[in-house]
């Protein structure tokens, strides 16, 4: 796979990891991740549910042309009877819907400093959906889970090569993760009551509840039990937390609080600040956390100075799903830095000083949105 | 509007167009330009239609909360009997439906030597549904225009500041194009039979074949006929092909011709460089022109030193969208650069090397696509 030709190698277009220099401007080849993948416009925050066109994206390699009439999901390895198991017989299985918020374990990279090379997303690579399809419980349930079985590795049909290594995407969940019943993982086939878009996975992805992107493998083709822990690329080198390169590392899991705010008034277009008139503007938007519910959001119209309680709205049932959040603040003439900052159950909260690892992952620092709150009339 | 405020004026936030230094990465504003907007990611050129989350989507302001069920447009200015249109009313008009291939004026920016600063597109910012709505010369006459209107000016709901000028969106056609039946322009409320999603102007906009994306006003509210050009900012500042700062410059209008090719093979993540298997390669894309339809297709695998004709698809019917075009390649273990070039019936064609103006628009520079060969197994 890595052998020379000629004088090229798959390592001349596959380079490893790196942090920007210091200055160093956005690269060509993290725009074209950029123009690719895209994120959230955070005034579509408003929405309960994203419109599948402005849910966060990110694909490592191509999206796969699928085709649900032939698609086949395996689910084999350490298992009593192995499956084979087309769209008609999925759909076929009672089906379970839930409204799970999902963010990229990326998210808010392109701020770090240093600033680790990859995807480049600012704070908008997340999104909330409701995702329907066969609990994978049921399904391991019926394949008969070998007693020595540890992890269910996932298989996705995209097929590429990252950091000199080609594979399909793979990711594994330990399998009381996969097993569980809260959150309840998803073999899910329907995105807001309709087969997945293709940029979503279709016709198959896996949806973990409360886990960031990495975990919802997308064109799902193969589920297999291992008897020992996973060990392929995107386990075992990516989304690990790594403070140097001769780090271990701790994998990334669950998604980190965080409280994103609609931009009030209306933007400039080139440098997205936001101008308001004098007086009450009503400021909202939402926060999630994937450890536990979110229990309280502050919000400081001061650059973090200072913090005032914002009005989180009642539980709806959707745990696994951000909650709205609204405050109110009387603009007056000047410039503005307004924040907000999530904190859950357990007491996980938004860090005001960045937290940082090589790859950029789980960086969940709180927003800040500058405001030009122009004279009256 | 631009008064200041302490020491602060909208020209603090709002600062003029600039060309990128020599060397200059991109930078956070273009890249949170990047990160709201996307282009379609060129494996999608497969569909024929394609799907609305991977259409391009360039929104200058925000997109805006908009309701249809108490949505109204009025028509008005040089008319006869102003209107006043809600949705219900609009679509018991006789509805058209059309097929357009549409792309962003800017499309390719980011690869300009200088670049101008602006949304940093690389080449995919294109897309093409079908539309449906009211043809826009059946609202005019029932309106019934004035002997002395020469232009209709679209007013969209979407509000910002750009190049310190506050505004809402507008742009105009001169009268036989918004009167024309071919193209026939749309106020259209359908994409792909589905209500128009919020991104792509929910729940009214005007679509104009052939034309560039400036002329494809979103979240249309007014129409609006005048008895002079109108000079507003995005006609008579944004939108034209200048040389120099004080060239008055030319209007952009039609979309010039171009064709994009599927990347074969398989990525890498991060430089996005291809790599196939040495033999037989199959190459796909798509070719378009707003100018006359395509009838020639020629592609190199030498960097352009060499061209041959690639199969072009019959035409189907649908005069303003892309057509199909096939090749063959085989393939040696190396490195190959790839590119494809579009020419249309009026003879228009793509340059080899770029068509440089201030604003980055209408460059239709051939595409280039960096694929490793690898040896065989």
């Amino acid at each position: 796979m890595d052998g020379g030709i000629g004088d090229r190698h798959i390592g001349d277009i596959s380079t490893p990891g790196r942090l920007a220099e210091s200055g160093e401007g956005i690269s060509l080849e993290e725009l074209a991740l950029a123009t690719r993948n895209h994120g959230l416009p955070l005034e579509a925050l408003r929405y309960d549910l994203t419109p599948a066109g402005l849910h966060y994206v990110l694909v490592h390699y191509d999206i796969p042309a699928a085709d649900a009439a032939t698609w086949e999901l395996t689910v084999r390895g350490r298992v009593r009877t192995p499956l084979t198991l087309g769209m008609r017989t999925l759909t076929s299985y009672p089906a379970a819907t839930q409204r799970v918020t999902m963010e990229c374990a990326g998210n808010g990279r392109a701020r770090l400093t240093p600033r680790p090379v990859s995807q480049p997303w600012l704070v908008e690579a997340v999104g909330t959906a409701e995702w329907t399809g066969v609990p994978l419980r049921t399904l391991l349930a019926d394949a008969g889970v070998a007693a020595d079985a540890v992890e269910a590795v996932f298989t996705g049909a995209d097929h590429g090569v990252e950091r000199g290594v080609e594979q399909d995407y793979q990711r594994s969940l330990p399998l009381p993760v996969a097993t569980g019943g809260d959150p309840e993982v998803l073999v899910a086939y329907a995105m807001n009551g309709r087969p997945l878009p293709p940029q979503h996975g279709h016709p198959l992805r896996l949806v973990v509840p409360g886990w960031y992107g990495m975990a919802q493998v997308k064109w799902l083709r193969d589920i297999s039990l291992t008897d020992s822990p996973f060990t392929g690329f995107q386990q075992a080198v990516a989304y690990r937390c790594r403070q140097s390169a001769d780090d271990p590392g701790e994998p990334v899991t669950r998604i980190a609080p965080r409280a994103l705010m609609i931009p009030p008034g209306f933007p400039d277009f080139m440098s997205r600040a936001r101008v308001v008139r004098p007086g009450r503007v009503r400021l909202e938007g939402r926060a999630w956390s994937g450890h536990a519910p979110v229990t309280r959001v502050r919000m400081s119209t001061d650059g973090g100075r200072s913090w005032s309680e914002a009005e989180l709205a009642a539980p709806d049932g959707h745990g696994w799903a951000w909650r709205r959040w609204q405050a109110s603040w009387t603009a007056t003439p000047g410039s503005h830095v307004l924040s907000v900052r999530a904190e859950d159950a357990e007491g996980h909260t938004q860090p005001l000083d960045q937290p940082w690892n090589r790859g950029g992952f789980a960086n969940n620092l709180v927003q800040r949105i500058s405001v030009l709150c122009l004279r009256d009339g």
